[in-house]
């Protein structure tokens, strides 16, 4: 049965309201500012543009609760990477830490330089020095006992030049984004080259990301039953590389859903970015440009840690949202 | 200041009230059944136990919210596994669908066999065998193609003893299981020596289980740029194996906390039963015992798929519960 005219026009009116409600209700969320460390202008304006067209129901671009994935690189995206990527300065530690049951490593590079305290020429051998330092430090033992080795050493261990706690050196403009993301039925994921056990330990914590929410690089482990007790012991293999075309192919194999926010800051996040934003529907990438030399580090095209050449070209091309780190933030470090 | 006697016994009261506002809480739940395809017994009386033990906040055994992780294997755990895997059959019809374009296969095993209908010749290459059915017709694809290939034989293709759908040969009782212990601040993860992109596309409209809570098998992808669109391919080569000491490895990688509740019916979940229960800590560990001929099949210790031989003595070792689902489930399919 049709329902009488006053009803129907009723019903019509209440679908309106709810929608004025809705607008309303996004308007008032932005008023208290959630991004209180962001400066005003056209990056916060893109930012909220998209949340409010994402989650507005009455929004031709309206997503689904379930399908709001966000992914965000960690190294220099929220937290620092500079002088090196936090994860090498753990693994340098673990070579001196471990370097008097090794007394072999006296005349075998890379680790003879870095005993010897030159760093550079350690890493002097590439990716393939890089690859021995981090197998030989991250690997012959249990997964439980190399989380209590980075529990530790999380909890200790100050940066170089900050003299702070490296999980202070995290982004208060980024904490306040995956917040805000967050509190709009946002999942929100790391999607890092770092090591999964690395980050797992410290990111619920920190960034409110729990562990099943981080994906990242690995190595292989094998399960074993040792005294009645079942482990699982890191092996000196990689598994997996959570890096540049690497990580469309971990979203996919961990999540199972394309995002539709990512958030990177090198040319390792070049395909997570395509990945996210080239299949049409509204969709948000953005890129932090770390302009800083001041208050944090400025480096783009040229540097050895976290270098942004490639992806910040094609951020132009495809009107990704750069954040340059000097003026759209009012803040950088909490401990500033 | 201390506070006054009064005020004091009125908190200790307030705080033995409120824990027996929680246990009534609890015995309702339990009064609605939740669990009503289940027969009343031993089995059922260990479930709730369990769940009531590390939900009740003045419990000793209290677990947290965020720590409540549950995984159940898919194949004779959810849904049925006779006469063969599922997803074998999904395979060899897809042999037969990409025949015409494959002329060669009339001289080689095991396609030959298959495409004169002879099954048993077919598998009889062992595991070979199968790999090689199974990596020819799950790659040289886009995942989007797939899963849409997927998603038209689920919705088409009728099981050969009971003409049904296979996503109607889930087991009722399993359901409301996933269902009760998500009621009860659960994360559920199926985590199945199946194919992770064989299962998203059907696993949150049939058991509510959201993609990112699928740990499965999986082919080695990768992603390309094509057209200015990104793709990711699947390549025929095996990236990890989810079954026996691989369930431990996929569910530390995927989920990076251990499950305090974990449900199987076959020697392939054995390390996940024992990596659930075996590090202290009430947990749960289920196993479900395919007795019943009439309603189902009855099979264990000698049968080709899902063969329970070493699990099932685990189980009287280790105090597992053991599902007969002859005697422990009135229903077993919603279609009886």
């Amino acid at each position: 049965m049709r329902p009488p005219i006053a009803f129907s026009r009723l019903g019509y009116a209440y679908v309106l309201a709810s929608c004025v409600l809705l607008l309303t209700g996004g308007c008032a969320t932005v008023q208290t500012d959630p991004l209180s460390a962001w400066n005003d202008g056209k990056v916060k304006q893109e930012i909220v543009s998209f949340v409010a067209k994402v989650t507005t129901q009455c929004s031709p671009d309206y997503v689904p609760v379930p399908e709001r994935i966000a992914t965000f690189d960690n190294d220099g995206t929220l937290w620092a990477e500079q002088p090196m990527y936090f994860q090498l300065i753990f693994a340098l530690d673990r070579v001196k830490a471990l370097a008097p049951q090794h007394p072999e490593w006296k005349d075998k590079e890379p680790f003879a330089s870095l005993l010897k305290g030159d760093v550079k020429g350690a890493l002097a051998g590439g990716e393939k020095a890089i690859v021995e330092i981090l197998l030989t430090t991250h690997t012959g033992m249990t997964n439980a006992e190399f989380e209590a080795i980075v529990r530790e050493w999380v909890a200790t261990t100050k940066h170089p030049r900050f003299g702070e706690l490296y999980t202070s050196m995290v982004y208060q403009p980024m904490l306040e984004l995956v917040a805000y993301l967050r509190a709009n039925g946002f999942k929100t994921y790391i999607v890092s080259a770092g090591g999964i056990e690395f980050m797992r330990p410290w990111t619920e914590r920190i960034y409110g990301v729990p562990p099943e929410q981080v994906v990242g690089s690995s190595i292989k482990t094998r399960f074993e039953m040792r005294d009645g007790r079942p482990e699982l012991f890191r092996l000196p293999e990689i598994n997996f590389i959570d890096d540049k075309a690497g990580k469309p192919v971990g979203i996919n194999e961990f999540i199972g859903r394309r995002p539709i926010a990512a958030f990177g800051n090198s040319d390792g996040d070049l395909e997570m970015l395509q990945w996210t934003t080239m299949s049409g529907g509204v969709r948000l990438g953005l890129i932090v440009h770390h302009t800083d030399a001041e208050r944090e580090y400025a480096y783009d095209r040229n540097t050895e840690f976290g270098k942004l050449d490639q992806a910040l070209d094609a951020a132009a091309v495809n009107k990704w949202t750069v954040v340059s780190m000097k003026d759209d933030w009012k803040r950088i470090f909490a401990f500033q």
